[in-house]
Order: structure tokens, then sequence, then C-alpha cells
């Protein structure tokens, strides 16, 4: 740590060519574009139709239950980051099924992508943001204490489409990253 | 402008209770998350079934063609994103009829998620970034021409669906934003 005051300093100004005020280093003009963050979580179901739920450890709503779903992390697909959340938060593996849900939350600027998952193994435990996780009946769904809207949709849909096909955008050709050197 | 060198300055760092490297600042201890951005963008199709591109007035690929994409903003949803796009880069007003298709491009940190929409009013034009904006049935897109990879898998799945209803997954409900207050 050091005493000094950061001699570096941003101006809100609007970069040539565009229409709104960007974060722009008054020193070297790096401009800090500032973008919406991608949510990855499931639905993870066991073989008997119980859904995983994790009873969140840290703020906002701690107490509250939610799915495993976080941050997609840089040079990860959603599929990946939804699996290692799922990992993380429920110490579970699962296999995607496909897009559950897709939400924009404007308002924080995050975009939600929810998978319908299969929990694999069997075995799962609470990761470190997590009190507790554990499995539920849909009759069993603690509904008074859901962590967020965009939870209370999901189990509402999830339930729709239980033993049905998703109906689903297309993805990435088989194989195929978008990489050029690949092609 | 300033000769001073900044005096703030980013370590590597892995947060507690973190599993990944940081930039964190050596000063205030503030963490600089980087996560993927996603891509908004629309197949738009005029009432004769062509489809509007745009040959980029930009690198990378400058003078190649490509649909109307580009970074989500801040406050956005994802719809928005790909509405104003299609303004900005094409002049166009657009209504958008579902979810195309959903790309992870991990190498460059990208989610792009493109609609299937309906060109409005029949007015283009090429924007700032834009060389020129053209319709082109499917037998006149020029294919030799074609900005990255993802445009290619784009135009083909836009042909696969075309006339057929999209599979779609579910979205925020009817006026839900996921804000508390607004419940």
């Amino acid at each position: 740590m050091s005493d000094e005051q950061p001699a570096i300093a941003f101006d809100l100004a609007t970069p040539p060519g565009e229409d709104r005020l960007r974060r722009v280093c008054r020193t070297c003009g790096f401009i800090d574009y500032v973008n919406p963050r991608i949510v990855a979580g499931s639905v993870a179901v066991d073989p008997d139709g119980k859904v995983l739920l994790c009873r969140r450890a840290i703020d906002p709503r701690k107490g509250f239950w939610t799915i495993p779903a976080g941050y997609l992390e840089e040079n990860e697909t959603v599929e990946a980051g939804a699996a290692r959340e799922c990992m993380e938060e429920a110490g579970a593996r699962i296999a995607i099924e496909g897009l559950l849900a897709v939400y924009s939350i404007p308002r924080i600027s995050q975009v939600q992508m929810i998978y319908r998952a299969r929990l694999e193994g069997g075995a799962f435990s609470a990761g470190p943001e997590s009190l507790e996780v554990a499995l539920f009946a849909w009759d069993e769904i603690p509904w008074r204490e859901i962590a967020f809207p965009s939870v209370h949709w999901t189990l509402n849909y999830w339930r729709e489409s239980a033993g049905k096909p998703l109906g689903q955008p297309f993805v990435n050709p088989p194989g195929e990253t978008g990489d050029p050197a690949a092609r």
C-alpha cells in the first residue's frame, strides 16, 4: 500500500465517433468501457425430479435460497460457466440439457442465462458462498425464502417445461469456436 | 493531459475467497473485474425475404459484410441493444421476432445473441461504422466477403428457420424487469 493519492483520473467524456459518455483516462486517453455482465446458472434436477437450491452465505439476500449461478468469466462458454458455478456453489456436477431462459435485468445491467441440467453422480455440498445446499420436490420449495424474482420465474418455467423438450435458439456449430485460426 | 506518470498501479492477485487472479489496485484494493461482453445483433428481413447486411467501415474486417450487431450497453435489454445497433449501423428500424442464435466465442470473451427481426418502414442507410448497407436475396449474399464465421452461421440458421416459428427459451415475464422495487 502507498500513501500517495493516485495521479490517474477519469473524466466523463464522449469519445470521437461515439454518442455517449465513457470514463476516459485524463493522462493516456484509455477508454474504460463498462458493459452488462452475464450471469450463468442452472436448474439442476436429480433422477427423482427434485431441484438443487443453495442458501446464500453472502449478501445480497444472505440466508435466502437461489439456484447455482454467477458471473461468466473471461474465455468461458456460457454452458461451462453454468457448470462451474454449480460446482463452486453446490459441489455438484451437471450435464446441461439446454437453455431454459434468458432474462435482461437492465437496472443492474445483467443478462441471465439459465440452463436446464441433470445432476450427475448425486453428490453435492455447500461451497464457500452457500450456507447449505438441498434438493427440493416442487411442493417443498421454500417460496417465501427465495432470493430473487428471477429465481421465482425460473422455477415456474422449469415446472412448465418439465418432461418436455426445450425450445432452443441455434448455437455454435459443432466444434466451431468462432476463431478464424481454426477455420 | 498531464506529464505525471499515473501513481495508480494494478497488481495481479487472488482476492480472498476467490480462485483466480484479478487486477487489484495497489493503492485502494479496488478489484477490476473483467467479464465477457455481449454482442447483440439481428437478421433484419424485408417483406420480400431479403436480408439487410452492412459493409464494415472499421477494422477488424473493414470492407467485409456483416449483420448489424454490437456491444450491449449498460441498462439495456438485449432486444433493445439489437434494435439500437441496427439503427446505428444501418439506419433501420426493426421489430424483433425472437432469439435466433446464442454463440459463445471464448477466445475473445464474447457471447453473441442474434435475433430474427422484420425490417419496419423500409428505410435504411449507412451509419458511421458502415461503408454501405444493402438488402440481399439468399442467392445474392456475398459469401466470399462475409466478415466473421458467426455471420456465416447466422445466415445459414436464418435460412434453415425461414418461415418457421423459432424455438425459444423463456424470457422475462411480461412487465417484469427483475427490479425488487417493481414487485
